[in-house]
């Protein structure tokens, strides 16, 4: 049997399979393990891609994912949904629509339910990264739903982060304007047929012309629709253009630094939630500083 | 000097003074204070306003509280800004007139810069509101500035949630039908004078009744316009209709448990955050079982 020069295809099955263990993890477990996710390196090119429900994002990413599958061996896509009972349906709709958009043995895709009800977001989304760069991945699209502040968390723990809005996205604008929005590296004005799109495009444009960047990159905006392959193209070269910029020009030990203070702070996070959501002998009812104690001790336990 | 029948009115300065003192008040402060405000009891009304920037959000509760002042001996409003280089002069503008629009020996106004930036909130609300309670303060209006996920910490700390829509919110309004928002108590469409209000107003209904409701309110949608008093009255007999309803018909003891442990959340996480930015020592570089069990010790030390 010939030896392909190519690495081998991925294991699915187990990637799946590191993927819910991850998930699924305890704090102890979590720490536990990541002496070997450590010794894995890996340094996947994370994209991040955020935006409201209804912005279209799964589909925008379905093209641009059959568009960049060249590009990478092995191109992960992790999308986290909100849990909601009353969404949970639509939203799965989408999600089957992507796996049945992308089939291609490079592209692995898979879905989590956000663990926190209140951000759309998950509490572990640092761990599964890991678990993508360990299975030798090139490129990881995370995908995220959130009108504001959720892409606080995916900007630190991605490279390139890409804003999804519409013509219809006037308060995130007025939050763009009012300082109250991380910074984007990437700003897509998608469903670009309707009607208000270049307005929208052009009120982006203006308000980044008045904020000072916190890099020397220079925000781009790009206005898509699915109906035009091309902008398809433009979308992922603004892409290529930010990986190049950032595998350059910013300080690689600085930002993984970074990161791991994030995954830290969110692991104590959980295991802090855990334990008041426990409140064991009802420790919570006791005056606020002996409250502390308790938890900060609990805390030592479940290292 | 004939004593009046009712209370005298609160000491401008020393609330002026204690709530400076909380704003920069470390953990240790915090926690050794926390006997004292559990003594003083307290239980102001507490009625949050979270919106988008441009909602007119300051303009509304000026109104407002000119209306509700005469219900209140004591009516304190707080007001979180976002810290933005980009909008802090517009914003402050703002404060300024709702200074200037009610001059009121009854009621007190302060702002905030929100010291967590990327979500436009203050991390020490729970803090702020105690010291309101150990003033006396009959009712307390707290103001925050966001989109989508800003409401959730404000929807544990108040008893009636107001969130202000215009008809320019289209994407809350889907991320309100994914199920990715707080549910608030009273849904304002602000700036109903403008095309579209009453639809937005429809969109929210659709939405409200398509979702099962955690409790047994049932949320009110009110159109509001600074230019119609009447809407402004409809508004604050809307506020006063959820008061009474959650005065009677929500357990008193849960709702002051789930805010002791947010606010013992909060100040662990500031420490927490505190600690990871000094990183003395550089522990952040140890392997992140190692990062945690220090960082864990670190908190214990400053309780």
């Amino acid at each position: 049997m010939p030896h392909s020069s190519s690495r081998p295809a991925f294991d699915r099955r187990a990637v799946a399979k590191s993927l819910s263990r991850c998930a699924n993890a305890t704090v102890a477990e979590v720490l536990a393990a990541s002496t070997a996710v450590a010794a894995a390196g890996g340094n996947a090119r994370r994209i991040g891609f955020t935006g409201a429900p209804g912005a279209g994002k799964s589909t925008l990413i379905s093209q641009l994912v059959r568009h960049r599958a060249g590009q990478a061996e092995r191109l992960g896509v992790l999308a986290i949904d909100p849990t909601s009972p009353f969404s949970g349906g639509a939203i799965l709709g989408d999600r089957v629509r992507m796996d049945n958009m992308v089939q291609d043995d490079r592209v692995f895709i898979r879905s989590f339910a956000s663990r926190s009800a209140h951000d759309g977001l998950t509490d572990n989304v640092a761990d599964l990264l890991d678990v993508m760069d360990i299975h030798g991945f090139d490129e990881v699209i995370l995908e995220t739903v959130g009108v504001g502040q959720t892409e606080y968390v995916v900007r630190i723990m991605v490279d390139t982060l890409v804003l999804i809005l519409t013509p219809e996205s006037g308060d995130q604008i007025q939050a763009m304007k009012a300082g109250l929005m991380e910074t984007a590296d990437i700003y897509v004005i998608n469903k670009a047929d309707r009607p208000n799109a270049r307005q929208a495009a052009n009120d982006v444009r203006a308000v980044l012309a008045q904020t000072s960047a916190p890099t020397d990159w220079k925000p781009e905006v790009i206005e898509t629709s699915t109906q035009r392959a091309d902008s398809i193209e433009q979308l992922s070269d603004a892409i290529d253009r930010h990986q190049r910029w950032f595998a350059t020009r910013q300080d690689q030990a600085s930002v993984a630094r970074k990161r791991r203070a994030h995954q830290l702070a969110e692991i104590v996070r959980r295991q802090m939630h855990r334990l008041i959501a426990d409140n064991a002998a009802n420790w919570l009812d006791r005056p606020l500083a002996a409250a502390y104690s308790e938890l900060v001790r609990q805390l030592q336990g479940h290292s």
